[in-house]
């Protein structure tokens, strides 16, 4: 048993510390009122671009990316820590081009991906020349429950005409291209009959419907409604082979949660760092609320569930690495909910010692607390996790 | 013991409830998209201007007002009910000009103010011709503790010089006046230090330096930051004597906090609405969302607490009603910490079960769990009452 | 709208309260020490028996019964009071008379009851001189769905010969007879399947196997573990008619959560009292524990969650008074849910305030710990009460 | 990083396990039967004498001795593990001589004890011949804050002459000495004033005034209540150095807890077997209770939270043998608060899922209930432990 990190991550996460210090957490409230007055929706706010720069100069740089082919290499269990610290600034994971849902496209490109695809969608985007987006879920269906899918791809010669009605494809505002998930083979069992397409977001009948307002406010590329109505393209845009859509999504949902789970870990951190200095030098009734009990016992239930979810998923993570994503499927489901719950908990908590502070957008509290609310439903509501959580540990004793 | 309403009151509910059917719920998207393009900072939407007039000549207006020299002098306990209904919809308070921080203005004018006073401003407000708000919380020092209250009023001859730093001053965009809580006597014990002055904030002075974002918006007329700055008022725009500014405060926090619980229960309803609609129509795993046990038992604990909050606020304001204000101290510092939470747990049961959905802003949901947050910091924390519920209950015992 | 109580009740429950104030309280340890060296299984230890007789004398016995005839004919909105003060001990009800079972044996014999019936069993039991049980739960099947119910009742002549396994059928060591619950119509609708029939404990074939040890201790009456074996009555025994167990069942459970209820409100408020009074005198770290914002929170969330619980229970009494047991099923489920957990949270804070003494048997806290526990199963787990509350909920919306 | 076991703890673990399944879980119901019977206070019952007898022979002894001198030497990463499967039991950990407070004792006397010491009260205790007591808390002060200790050692001649009233000595009935904490030194700096001094039980002076009825029962060795009048016991039977006493009660405490926590572990992993067990087999209302999504809720959040538990116990341990027991205080007060209270979430659940069955003594879940809930009183309640952690926490941002 050991707990301690590889020196290669160590150093790694010193670097980006420091460039956290130096450059992203003082340009946060910058690109806050720069998002503002964007001209071009889902472009990145001119600090971000110029951080992104200085970030990649600097080999702080696609760190997520475990095909050393592509990136440095580093385990799940690796890049965990450093994934936390992005997590920290709203603005964190975007600055290392280290940002859902790009990380994952990124990552099944590079594992199913054909060469050239890879040339097309996979290069441009590790170098950060763009952006994309993955539309699966629906707004008729419940996304938890795959057998509902409505999408369909038909072959159509040398191509694939696709028609369906989708909704929070994150980041479709200025993006290259959408992974769509999409019915090719409605006669299969069920878990093998949609596919994966590559569907570049200028291909004729893509109509972005809207970015969905979501939490009062669009951000970045948005959470955006598109209807895909006779959309072509070729056979050569399918990723993997035909029914292989569900294992993909397995897949990239493994160290996508992964992601998830220690970016709110970050976010969290960042919320208890906030919470003690607020009760440091805040005084009522008699005392700092560094003295009122009530106060401690947040801080101190705050470290103790923080500290727990990161090691359930650094547990999760070398699990991954070590034996596999299937084998760690518990583990990921439990993180999902564990991670998510916490960081809603310590944010409340750090609003509340706050007080009208926290509720404004001077501190990224109240950020993090309408964002990140939405990370106990996507890629699975707490609720299914639970359920197949329990299902397994039901199986154990039958 | 008797649970019934007055006939008077299931009258005026009945309007209201049918107002609220006919008019209200569908004018909500539309309030929406034309706030976004208001040019007038902290005016209504054109709808909500019409559907006033509609309220007003209805004769359901200003039914907040106990008395009945401005109103229909209905009882807080006979109010509740109908306030419950309108706070069932974000635009609803505002539309029957019942809207918080008006209605405490307008009570204490009422109650404390000058013949000259009412008119000039209770007048006017109680029409609907103009908007005011209070400016108490300050960014420096803890607004529950009013003896760090640190905005001064220095008599000048016949005026007070202001000077002070105020911030969620709510509804000050477009407001005609402000009632602005001061030290005027220093050296007096400490709850009869402050004074509460009208000031007309287009009084020489007075800098609102910024409407504060407050959960990644401004709404309405803003939770302003104001500067006072040497502002100079009329020595008759004092409300009471100098001195009374805390027990002012007192008489207005109390029907205050029955209409801010009541528009949470409200609030609370509508969620457990959407949240049993959804579940009786949404499909996934093999069923409806109702038929799941856990989405069962969130629309059961959503019953149950609504309905022992409603109870609870009932029987504060029927206890206020009879016996006074300063009686019923306990009862209405207790609905303040049950409202305040209850809606925001029942809120947080209905977004889930609506999944992206409710993350989104085409329900209320996602507003209403933005906005209401903030109603357990607002008018004292949760912490500040809990505090003082127990010394009561404690010296029982001593 | 009115919440005052009639000035009977108040009477009564004054009068109860100096009772309790004067003998009971000081009578509990001298109960447990006593029940410790009982001879006879079942019987009530000789300050208890003394007990009763003087409550007895003084006209404070069978307050609980709502038919004037048999008591003081108390709605159940004014016994409700009372009983709650009963409840602040665990000998309180007893010395009374007004302890479950007997409660709702009393009452289903004074409404569905034959004269004979009463005579031979409901005027002893009114007069304190034997005791009853209610044989319904059995091992095998979940008592809440009662369609699984599998004890069988055969017609044979004048007689029904009952074979079943039972168990928890709380009080039946030292009682004289069980109301058994017995299928006697398989064949018709579940719900009409089941009779209710008297069996005299003493009757031939009744072998009670063991009193289940319940959280450690065998008290009183027992939680017992009984077999019918060709267990002969005569049909004279049945109550009601054929077929009505389940109506007798439902008419049974009304008043009887009402009483289960508000003796849980009382014992909370016991420990409550227990709290403060511990918090007030106990110091450590430099303070008393009152003067702790954590202890501050436990005490004002205690008496925040009592309050609202009793109000709950006093408007489901009301409801059940004035439009009937049927109408207020709603409001019945409701405190049953809510009043358990409640009890159990306030136990629990009132525990962790008194350290190592709240384990300890010196207060009362660790025995309401222990028995109270069950009540969030018994009449009902909290689970069953939701489904039923939510499936109401849910059929408005459909 | 590495989460695997050392092959020695795996092969312990793997032993204690099959021992466990052929002998201890069998004897759980007759060891309570025999409990009741016994003789000689504090006895342990015949079965788990035997029991004893056979884990010793089979070299299952003493595995929690850190020191290889007495034991297996395992670290208590490894012991850990091992630990957690003797808690699944309630009378696991004295099968295998690794009972509290015994081991604690041991291990003080194996750390700070002198050679006659050892030879006199080490050894007996490690070969299982005699138990022991630790005498510190109080009735009238606050455990957790030593400086109010009031039991008082002074030196007269070659003698400390002992006075003092204790309560909640566990294990004193038939124990053959206790490790008195008194004050030696009360001028001192209060972490200097007490010292630990070795009683035997029969010295003159010693009075046990009572097993203190805890949760209804008295068990083992009680939780007694001693008064030490005018006790004279040789200088020799100090424990390391005068004022050492609370020096030597945080290094007893280290691996307590670990143990503690990891025993609190086993009892919630006993907990969710016994409810996926009940819940595969248990039908009610349409399904089995393994099918109802709240079921299937308290299963996934049980695992979850066991196994966040785990890993904090584990993280804690391994900090504790790398760097050092005062390193690693914040993570041991950590794990104190989280296992004790996951445990009881779990065993609430796992009752709740028994229905009737889970308040009887049937299965171990009852017991466990009302014993586990001293662990969150034990060793520092919760709300201490948190206060420490906060201010640890808070340190860092000052």
């Amino acid at each position: 048993m050991d707990f301690t990190l590889s020196p290669r991550a160590e150093e790694l996460r010193a670097k980006v510390a420091a460039f956290m210090d130096e450059y992203v957490y003082p340009a946060e409230s910058v690109a806050r009122e720069q998002e503002r007055s964007l001209e071009k929706p889902g472009a990145d706010p001119p600090i971000v671009v110029e951080l992104r720069k200085k970030a990649k100069a600097q080999g702080l740089w696609n760190l997520f990316m475990p095909d050393p082919r592509y990136g440095k290499g580093l385990k799940n269990w690796e890049y965990a820590p450093i994934c936390e610290l992005m997590g920290r600034s709203p603005i964190g994971a975007r600055v290392f081009n280290c940002n859902a849902p790009d990380t994952g496209n990124m990552e099944i490109l590079a594992e199913f991906g054909t060469p050239e695809q890879k040339e097309r969608w996979l290069k441009p985007a590790l170098e950060g020349e763009i952006r994309s987006c993955f539309s699966m879920t629906e707004p008729e269906t419940a996304g938890s429950d795959p057998t509902l899918l409505r999408t369909r791809a038909v072959r159509d010669g040398d191509y694939y005409v696709i028609n369906g009605h989708k909704w929070f494809t994150s980041g479709a505002l200025g993006a290259a291209f959408a992974i769509v998930m999409a019915v090719t083979n409605p006669d299969a069992e069920p878990h093998r009959r949609a596919s994966q397409i590559i569907v570049p977001l200028d291909t004729p009948g893509v109509k972005i419907v809207r970015a969905v307002p979501v939490m009062g406010a669009v951000h970045g590329g948005g959470h955006c409604e598109i209807l895909y109505e006779n959309c072509r393209v070729p056979v050569t845009n399918l990723l993997g082979k035909e029914g292989d859509g569900f294992a993909i999504a397995q897949a990239r949902l493994g160290p996508g949660r992964i992601h998830h789970c220690m970016r709110m870990i970050g976010a969290a951190e960042r919320a208890l760092e906030l919470m003690c200095k607020r009760a440091n030098t805040r005084w009522t009734h008699g005392s700092y609320l560094a003295d009122k009990s009530n106060v401690q016992e947040w801080i101190a239930d705050s470290r103790i569930e923080i500290d727990a979810s990161r090691l359930m998923v650094m547990y999760a993570a070398w699990k991954m690495d070590t034996v596999g994503k299937k084998e760690a499927r518990q583990e990921i489901s439990m993180i999902k909910v564990l991670a998510a719950n916490t960081v809603m908990r310590v944010l409340d908590r750090a609003i509340q010692v706050h007080g009208a502070l926290g509720m404004s957008d001077d501190t990224p509290l109240a950020f993090f607390w309408r964002e990140l609310r939405g990370l106990r439903l996507a890629d699975g509501p707490d609720e299914v996790h639970r359920m197949t959580i329990a299902r397994r540990e039901l199986a154990k004793w039958k």
